[in-house]
């Protein structure tokens, strides 16, 4: 490291944009670091459980790849994605029920992360405004905060968007002048809070923005990760003309690879692949290969229903362990898919501050500050189910419970 | 596809960004899929040549690496990189004569085009001026027009940029009301002029910049691919604490795995390393994960030298064939490494429509104006001799030496 003198710092800060001050490391990546410690039981991160692959499959085909075709798969490719990975992306995403997109509709993306930088640098003026659940995911917010962008919540219950909320907070910016771009939603099993948007209002959500001239961008990484109920509709196949849907392989097969996709309606289609190849050119050839060979060769759906076997018994632990030990005044969402649960106590406790006691206990979870646009979920937290196995879960699950018992006595003083 | 009604096309018209307009499709990438047909020659791309990669060696490595810790390889990393790669970037760096990083000030990006996104991001505004080379990376104009940024040309010759052609341009650009945020260049085998900055010119820079309150931001891709001649320092190596390094393994190792890195000084680097986590989360794993293995296993630096000693015969191909079929009216650049040579027509003569003459004489290349900030280029051309063989090459020279002789008649007509 090199301490650069006073005046070259101090002229250097002058040289920064205006956006910069607005770009924050993410609560989950805070986190990160710290759930490395062995001694501590994470109920942190959203990370898929791994080790369920076929490994030596992966192996093997990825190393056939490499020999076989490695001058290609270590190469520069398309902006747009490899042929076949896109031709995939259809099938994968008909097995969501989605049957409205045309491979010349699909770019992928490095992650759906991307996707979302991608719908802002196409869209978003500084001072634009976007709508969107609270909680909602914490990379999207840092996203919009990287673009000047105000993320406005719409009124949720536990089904999700309301619709009378969103026609009503449409009509309210617009009034004080706001330039509203699209609707951001994670209508399944949203992250951090587990709820789902009901079928029967979709259509209606659908149609408002559709009339009111706003855009729908659909994060839809958990739909396959169902544990129990009735799958609903996505919004882009109700309608392809105004949603842009973002899937990702993350969650249904690894997040390493950093590949996901973006299905865009055909006439946004070219000014949207080129904002993400000014980014980072193309995606990483070799890793849509090895996706391509998995989805040919291995039962990818079978898979899926293999991590849902394993995430639906540790929802289950999760959820008992919580009705077991939670206090009384500690309600909490109850999921059908995906892989996180959504803990409210009483007003008044800072779930920031209760992460510092967690690490001394040994258990720790995201603070829900992180995921609110409107800044109210300081007596909020995320705990994630996914990681860890059922026994691991309920000791966790007890830590936390102690902990949050003093944190309410501690409150009611 | 789906054709949206007129009236909702229009709506979404009325939701662009105002930087929406400036995001173009690249000329290179225009003519990647030209460059598929097997009947062309194609000078045109600067893919390196894959063929000479130890391919058995990396897919056992891979193969190794998913096998034993594939839950870790295919995971979300950190947003910085993993740990062993950045300690292993500080040796690559070494390689080039650069001592004065530390680990803690490298990040790892998805190849080096996204550390050009993140140094937008958090020094640009909209409006806001950055200097360069002309020609210059039409990947870099690419990302200063997405973040609506001012490219400025500035004075160079064969020896590169010309130090009081910058102090008279800041001058310039300053009494006109100009705020510049960087200069922005590629001081070895510059893409596309293939020209390299003088040593003797590099410490001036370097304390103009400095003086001025300028950052550096170095891009330096094709350093270690020298084929004559001495190596000069690099800029990081002369200012730690003004310059940013952009280093990539696309051009020593492999694109494809789109892995580059950024070495920035320590008081910028937490702003600048989030820039990118909010873009992508996080590198891929595996990626990284592979290189390590490679630059432990594989006498990587021999590697070079081999491809070293290809291209060195390449380029001596090109320059044989331009020095015998080339009419006399067309000059070129002389590189002492990198990939690329630069060819400048008669004035009148547009590259750009020549390139479609050239697809029909069966062969490609790259027309000038991409390259230009000033758009000046119309009558230049870009070519590639990385990539096909030195048959080939003479072959494509030929063909394109009798479209040149033909234009240049027509022109002087």
């Amino acid at each position: 490291m090199t301490a650069a003198p006073q005046s070259l710092a101090t002229a250097h800060e002058a040289l920064l944009s205006d956006r910069a001050a607005g770009i924050k490391q993410s609560a989950v990546r805070d986190v990160f670091e710290l759930s490395l410690d062995p001694s501590l039981v994470s109920l942190a991160g959203g990370n898929p459980f791994l080790q369920l692959l076929p490994l030596e499959k992966i192996a093997q085909l990825t190393s056939r790849i490499i020999t076989e075709q490695g001058p290609e798969a270590l190469q520069y490719g398309s902006g747009l994605g490899t042929a076949e990975l896109r031709e995939q992306i259809i099938e994968v995403m008909a097995a969501e029920g989605i049957t409205n997109v045309t491979v010349d509709d699909v770019v992928v993306t490095n992650g759906s992360q991307s996707a979302q930088d991608m719908a802002c640098k196409v869209f978003c003026n500084p001072g634009d405004t976007v709508l969107c659940e609270d909680p909602t995911y914490v990379g999207a917010l840092n996203t919009f905060e990287a673009y000047q962008v105000a993320a406005r919540p719409v009124g949720t219950d536990d089904n999700g968007l309301i619709p009378d909320a969103l026609r009503e907070r449409i009509r309210e910016l617009r009034a004080a002048g706001e330039h509203i771009k699209f609707l951001y939603t994670i209508p399944n099993f949203n992250n951090p809070s587990g709820i789902t948007l009901a079928a029967e209002r979709r259509q209606e959500i659908v149609e408002i923005c559709r009339e009111e001239g706003i855009l729908i961008l659909e994060d839809n990484p958990y739909g396959m990760l169902r544990y129990e109920g009735q799958a609903a509709p996505t919004l882009r196949s109700l309608d392809p003309e105004n949603v842009i849907y973002m899937g990702s392989f993350s969650k249904i097969f690894a997040p390493g690879l950093r590949i996901g996709w973006a299905a865009v309606p055909t006439h946004l289609f070219r000014r949207f692949y080129l904002a993400g190849e000014a980014v980072a050119l193309c995606p990483p050839t070799l890793n849509q290969m090895i996706i391509s060979a998995y989805l040919n060769e291995h039962d990818w759906k079978g898979q899926i229903t293999k991590y849902n076997d394993l995430y639906r018994s540790r929802r289950d632990a999760m959820l008992q362990a919580l009705a077991q030990y939670l206090p009384a005044e500690v309600s909490y969402t109850r999921p059908e898919g995906g892989f996180f649960i959504w803990l409210t106590l009483p007003q008044g406790i800072d779930t920031y501050e209760l992460l510092q006691q967690g690490v001394k206990a040994g258990v720790i979870f995201i603070p829900g500050a992180a995921f609110s646009p409107s800044g109210q979920a300081d007596n909020k937290l995320r705990l994630a189910f996914c990681s860890v196995d059922e026994a691991t879960i309920a000791e966790g699950v007890q830590r936390l419970s102690g902990l949050l018992s003093s944190a309410i006595e501690a409150n009611g003083r």
